[in-house]
């Protein structure tokens, strides 16, 4: 089978044997935001000399703007309503293939906004079978960083953070911008931890931000380890604001998925904060479309 | 006297006489930014037929990146501590006149981080002999808004909040604005207040932001309303964390200084909280520098 993992600005292609074990793989830019209008042959192309019939998408591809929209399952949902919720379509120049696109995930049950989840509830699927027990907090960090209750194999809840996307437009467009250098260089714990420190502190975001200028004017912190400051004043607020700290009880370690170098931030913060932290690799999607079609189709054999 | 408030992205000129009353005004785009390496041309220009002998200029012309830097002063400082910091300067070009520049304010004994204004200072002025007895709150709501503690006439804290600018980016450069018209359109006072509501309960401003973008997707915020709801969630997290939530006791009003957009959001808000405003007229600057003068040479001739 072929898993397609298509986000918002990457497509990730992989080939899979019948144990899931990935054969081939392959990446591109080829987003849903750079594909709009030619997804077939974005597809066509990315999947060309791969024969296999049956090719399970995950991701944005799903979503408002995407191929096919899928509409949102609510939560609770497992393993078994995750895979009940696929969807086939049947656009032009797939003969002889089976293409199903996964459901995103709705909590509306929320406080009091309803929160959404479009392509990480195929990575968590990967790791469903190994929380089958008790209760899990598991954080994918990036863009926008997802933040998932898991109780006896079943995703209860959801919280978004826009940490991602807020450092990145106040690094590329703020004031805070232009007392950096143009490039984030390497990561400085030192500064990473007076930030998370500082996001402890009195004031709120808003102020806080402001201090990131006043630290680079006054040098309290050396301009090349502005980022760093500021990646972690943001993750602070993060794990602060949706994070750990609002888990009752507060859970005694953290489920990351996501790729090394974002990882290793937040495990930094974590640790910091005394809170442990199991690691997962980035490219769960392709397992867990592997373990949904697996399900249904013993469910549908059955 | 001719007074000049240079801000980062304007530039203001008042014509006043010896009581302070204005006689003339003008206005331009030729902030500090605009302004840079030819302040004395852009200067010489703004004041072409007024003839008076004193120039007293204050804002971000003072600051690095300004035409001449300035130091700040240290809170806590009042009319007296102001009027004795401004420092002349003697550009060619102005033979017969004295140029002066105002200092800014630094909150060095703060919490944690410094704080700083440069321009807001110059404003207050204008106010501080009417806050000569007791405790007062000022904001000067903006790009930065400045949240000032007063106490006997003396500027003795300052907290800074980016709201404006983080408003403008998000709008601007995050998936937020995609969802919003290109304009900000007719202020909606029921999204303004759902949002300052959000601001209030739990899971940060970085997760409260997301829910900006899911109560577009669902529907909850009408499109035309998004802009609104943004600003009113904003808001509440300035008020919240760096305004008068953070002042005990918590004070019965805010004295509020700025344009009447601008004012007439923040008015709303704090109302909405339950705190009394006041209002005062964003062009102050002017009566400021006439105070500081008056206060500086009334102290010459002692």
């Amino acid at each position: 089978m072929i898993a397609v993992d298509w986000g918002t600005s990457s497509l990730r292609l992989y080939r899979l044997d019948a144990a899931g074990m990935v054969l081939e793989r392959r990446r591109s830019d080829e987003g849903v935001l750079a594909s709009a209008g030619r997804f077939g042959d974005v597809l066509a192309r990315g999947i060309a000399g791969w024969d296999d019939p049956v090719v399970l998408l995950c991701g944005m591809v799903g979503g408002r703007g995407g191929w096919q929209e899928v509409p949102y399952l609510d939560c609770p949902a497992g393993i078994a309503e995750l895979a009940d919720g696929m969807q086939q379509i049947q656009p032009r120049g797939f003969d002889g293939r089976a293409l199903w696109i996964m459901p995103g995930l709705r909590d509306a049950a929320g406080d009091g906004m309803p929160d959404v989840m479009r392509g990480e509830e195929t990575q968590l699927a990967a790791l469903l079978d190994a929380l089958v027990v008790g209760s899990h907090l598991v954080c994918l960090p990036g863009t926008h960083s997802k933040w998932v209750n898991v109780r006896n194999g079943c995703i209860q809840r959801i919280a978004t953070a826009m940490t991602g996307e807020v450092y990145a437009v106040l690094r590329k467009h703020s004031i805070l911008g232009r007392l950096m250098p143009a490039e984030d260089g390497r990561f400085d714990a030192f500064a990473f931890e007076a930030g998370l420190h500082r996001s402890g502190e009195e004031g709120g975001l808003l102020h806080h931000l402001f201090g990131v200028r006043t630290a680079g004017l006054f040098r309290q912190v050396a301009e090349p380890a502005l980022p760093s400051y500021l990646s972690g004043l943001l993750i602070g607020h993060e794990l602060r604001g949706c994070g750990v700290f609002t888990q009752r009880p507060r859970p005694a370690q953290v489920h990351l998925v996501g790729n090394d170098r974002l990882l290793g931030a937040y495990a930094h913060a974590l640790t910091a904060l005394g809170i442990g932290v199991q690691r997962h690799p980035e490219d769960l999607a392709a397992h867990g479309l592997h373990a949904l079609w697996t399900r249904r189709t013993a469910a549908v054999a059955a």
